[in-house]
């Protein structure tokens, strides 16, 4: 399937326990392209401006993404900053220019708007509205991701894309700012009738969790014994995730829980290096590796002593 | 296998934003008794004050608890008055009477010493090092928890009886403490240096983690709807698990992941209702459904496309 991704392109400076780095590529659609691509091809719709530098570029084209939808203008890349506290419980934002990203308007390449599957990271809820018109057809499936501002801002416009979607990529924050619940098995309904007929938390260094109306799916996180710099995580995850339904083109509850499995252990890659490194180092074999060191973690065997 | 706890056992006055109830049966060695004896035999040793009622006494012994190790003597039992956000994000102490419990010195009757499984409830370090030496030779399997306090004001005490324990049950915090790091993973190995051969991380709503030097064995919180009174479900947790290792009779690895979903299944049901009423709600039946919707919640297929 084509899977096409809407988001920011950024360079960050980021620090943490693990050190600081300067001007490296980040931004949703740069995390979740590439974690994509592992699994299926990407198509990406974003803006930087004319200092984003050639390296930047290369890197995604060498990871196959489609970047025709990847404008360039005058004008200076968005640009954040952040620092992360020691046990990483808390991120600080210390700078954010927007700067060509203020003036985003998405255009979408004609052979773009057949895409199959669709990601709208989390940018205005205008944009993704934008993004979602120009399609001939409705995408066979919608997955969006948002955050804070965005729901205190800018209610009514989410709530219209909320309706179009078929997943919801969220944090616990999130999803009880939007339900005005306390707890999170009171939110997911509430958030569930608002559009969206599958919520995905995010939960970090806790996991994720897959959510509809009849079926749960938790699964805890990858076992990374050495946190570098979480930033994208939550992106590599939404594109670990999409990437594996475009790759098998089967929505199955299943396949979905499947998909948080991909999407899992991405994000375990994601943030054991800073920016994109970790997710440039990853090779089939080592996802081959993790996916059975995960099965350890995870699968267990039925307590069939119960019934005796 | 006999399972035998010592720990304490109170009179509790709680409140959640599901209500309050008043001189209701608490602590560790009861929920954790109430919870192990839906698996296996369980023996206590606790102490009560003159004022313990006769229908806390029957509702453990209709649970068949052999409590011939619990004391009864003049004055009050133990009491702890506590209130949750109502998020049960976090939890407020209101009050903290130690009654009888403050002299409590845990006698074991003679044939308590031959049993093969113990658990030492989270009191005084000097206590559960007391109880170890009235055994006449090791028991099989040495399991024990703590609290906050006895790791900043008995550190030398809690470290002997580490020493002498295979299994540390504890939770995020605790297990930072112990270790003086800032992150799980650094904080595992030094507290395995320390004695325990395994540590059971209790991470509550996030479910718990199982660590060994060579293994590790996550899994989520099963999926509550309706949090009452989360009061008791580290013990029942702890119970859940005991139990289960206490009827298998299976110190494997394996087996120890399925204690952890024994125990996970067990403090489902505590959660679910205030005090102990959740426990006694339990049946065969509903804990053989929960384990099947568990197993929908948590298990996932291999990702065999991920070879193609």
């Amino acid at each position: 399937m084509n899977l096409l991704v809407v988001g920011s392109v950024a360079l960050d400076n980021v620090k943490s326990r693990a050190g600081y780095r300067e001007e490296v590529l980040g931004g949703s659609a740069t995390f979740f392209s590439i974690a994509a691509s592992h699994y299926a091809p990407v198509r990406m719709v974003g803006i930087v401006g004319s200092d984003f530098p050639d390296r930047a570029v290369n890197i995604l084209k060498e990871r196959g993404v489609d970047l025709r939808g990847l404008e360039k203008v005058p004008g200076k890349t968005f640009r954040w900053s952040g620092e992360y506290a020691d046990d990483f419980s808390t991120r600080t934002t210390l700078d954010l220019q927007l700067n060509v990203f203020e003036h985003f308007q998405p255009k979408l390449p004609a052979d773009y708007r057949n895409s199959e599957y669709l990601f709208l990271g989390n940018i205005h809820p205008r944009l993704q509205m934008q993004v979602l018109k120009q399609f001939e057809k409705r995408p066979q499936l919608v997955a969006m991701d948002t955050i804070d501002c965005w729901i205190t801002d800018c209610w009514e416009e989410l709530g219209e894309v909320m309706k179009q979607a078929d997943i919801l990529f969220i944090n616990d924050e999130e999803l009880l700012m939007i339900s005005g619940e306390t707890e999170v098995y009171k939110a997911i309904p509430k958030v569930l009738d608002l559009g969206p007929r599958i919520v995905v938390l995010k939960k970090g260094a806790h996991g994720a969790m897959l959510m509809s109306r009849d079926a749960s799916f938790s699964l805890p996180a990858f076992p990374v014994k050495d946190v570098i710099d979480p930033t994208g995580a939550g992106d590599s995850f939404g594109g670990g995730f999409m990437g594996w339904l475009a790759r098998t083109g089967d929505l199955s509850l299943e396949n979905m829980q499947r998909a948080m499995v991909a999407g899992t252990l991405t994000a375990s890659f994601t943030v054991e290096n800073f920016s994109v490194d970790g997710l440039l180092l990853l090779t089939k074999d080592k996802l081959i590796e993790r996916h059975e060191e995960f099965r350890k973690v995870t699968i267990w065997k039925a307590l069939n002593e119960l019934k005796s």
